[in-house]
């Protein structure tokens, strides 16, 4: 006899989807990085995750590698299945249909306008069982491609190298190096997760910084460098004036921003910081170059209740503190 | 038959004595806070800790606990029994020795003039078996009075209650609340564990700080109150003007220095900072005041190497972060 899946299981296989999504990240670009686990009776039969350049799609990938296993299956997907086909590919709501699985899971509505509920629907009218079950993880995964599709605008995340004592420098502007290898190994990794980086004007002009991932294997997902300046980029950059406008970073999904004080300060008056990655190094540096610029703020009480801290961990004799932006 | 202690078990229940000593922070004034633990046979027979004003020592509390249990029995202390009498009662390593027990291991060496091994070797002439097991846990329950005792000074803690990037107030001054109630309230019990607290004379000026434990059971638990300055105390404060003249603090063993920059600045050009206690809020300020005044610093260099982790928790959102100096 057939256990049927509680909705504990559904969140477990939901979260493998979401995990699995990640290796899709960012080279999935422009399209969403995607999970897919195929599963029978308990154990896993298939996994699938977005390709590079965006196709195959998860789903697509799971049904080539779980073949006639997947009749009858449950397919848990972190996204839901796409109801467009393109020159590149079927939807994969009808490859899913096809494949004929006794239930589908969906961890994220799909708020394309060329998906919105279709694939769902279409799904349905197959005659196949489908729960849309919200899951935070799955969201997660999807923040940069919700973010584009929802808002126009792309999930960020801010990075800061601090001292104890919040100074990213010393007043002579010594800033090599605050924290540690281990931390900026980890900040390279994390560049790696994105499809952009920028830097405000005075940092490009002050450090002329590479911002490239310097990671063994990973030389090639060096994200497209943004600058923040009312003034022409220079090669190999792209300018943005107004990161409020409509689409200013075009179809970006994921953009890294790795200060300085002015454009961190940039980013945060106008609220469009979701992420903060604080690598904070046992040192005490005295007054020099602070964090973060002018915030205007007069009171206290608009500070509080913004961030809060999802995550800490030690990087050799640094700290790690990732702060996620209540919303 | 007795099973003979392990080297373990020694450093367990001398784990336990320190931790009894911490009853007699910072009450024992001017004594140390000491614990003692009397076992038999793996059981805890009595255990004993200073008394308010210094009298009795622990291991007089300990030995009247016990009683003829104490004969043949292990007697763990933090520190080395004391070898002088005084008005006030008998020397411990006196009373110790006609308690006849079979062992008796110590924590930490009394470098007391008046003790300073003479405690150890009364107790062996008495024909007792003495081990001194240097014990981290006890020397640092000890940090003040030794400190006190071989370099003239407290052991100083600076307190600092920041933001995200690292201010302790907007520019406008406004610094209530950075922290949270949970945050406060621990900072309060931290002050009833020292003997003394400090500010800076601007700070003194700026905001008349009370300063004390406002902790229901505590209020009597208020520590002396000192000031950084060239000039005179109020009524109710003293002053300092060198924190580093020999007996600046007197016999004072904890100090519990709570800013503001300028001050926090004096002890650490000083190198007389023993401990860090950060208590930070998920909030971003932008330039306001920030938390230490100016270092001295050129290079990065030798701003490193200096603080090692050792505790860090959650006080509702704001994380408090602990660093001792790597001495």
């Amino acid at each position: 006899m057939t256990a049927l899946p509680s909705p504990t299981d559904d969140h477990r296989w939901l979260a493998m989807a979401a995990a699995l999504s990640a290796r899709g990240r960012p080279l999935s670009a422009p399209n969403p990085a995607v999970g897919c686990v195929i599963v029978r009776e308990n154990r896993v039969v298939a996994r699938g995750w977005t390709q590079p350049g965006g196709r195959p799609h998860a789903e697509a990938m799971a049904l080539a590698s779980a073949g006639p296993a997947a009749c009858g299956a449950t397919i848990y997907v972190s996204l839901e299945p796409c109801a467009h086909a393109s020159t590149r590919g079927p939807a994969c709501a009808d490859l899913v249909a096809a494949a004929a699985p006794a239930r589908v899971v969906v961890g994220c509505y799909d708020p394309d306008p060329r998906t919105a509920g279709a694939g769902i629907a279409r799904l349905r009218a197959a005659g196949i069982a489908v729960d849309l079950v919200p899951h935070a993880t799955c969201a997660q995964a999807l923040a940069g491609f919700l973010l584009r599709t929802q808002e126009g605008r792309p999930h960020v995340t801010l990075k800061l190298a601090l001292s104890l004592d919040g100074m990213i420098a010393l007043a002579n502007g010594q800033s090599q190096w605050i924290t540690g290898p281990q931390a900026r190994a980890h900040c390279h990794a994390e560049r790696a997760r994105a499809d952009a980086i920028l830097v405000g004007g005075g940092t490009l002009r002050a450090d002329a910084p590479r911002l490239d991932v310097r990671l063994p294997g990973l030389e090639a997902r060096s994200p497209a460098r943004w600058v923040l300046t009312r003034g022409a980029a220079p090669e190999g950059w792209q300018a943005v004036a107004d990161i409020t406008a409509p689409g200013a970073f075009g179809q970006t999904q994921w953009l890294f921003v790795e200060g300085g004080a002015g454009a961190a300060a940039t980013f945060l008056r106008a609220d469009r910081v979701d992420r903060l990655l604080l690598y904070r190094a046992p040192i005490l540096l005295g007054p020099g170059l602070a964090a973060v610029g002018d915030l205007g703020l007069e009171t206290l009480a608009p500070a509080h209740g913004r961030w809060a801290l999802v995550e800490e961990r030690q990087l050799g004799s640094d700290t790690l503190s990732v702060y996620d932006r209540h919303r």
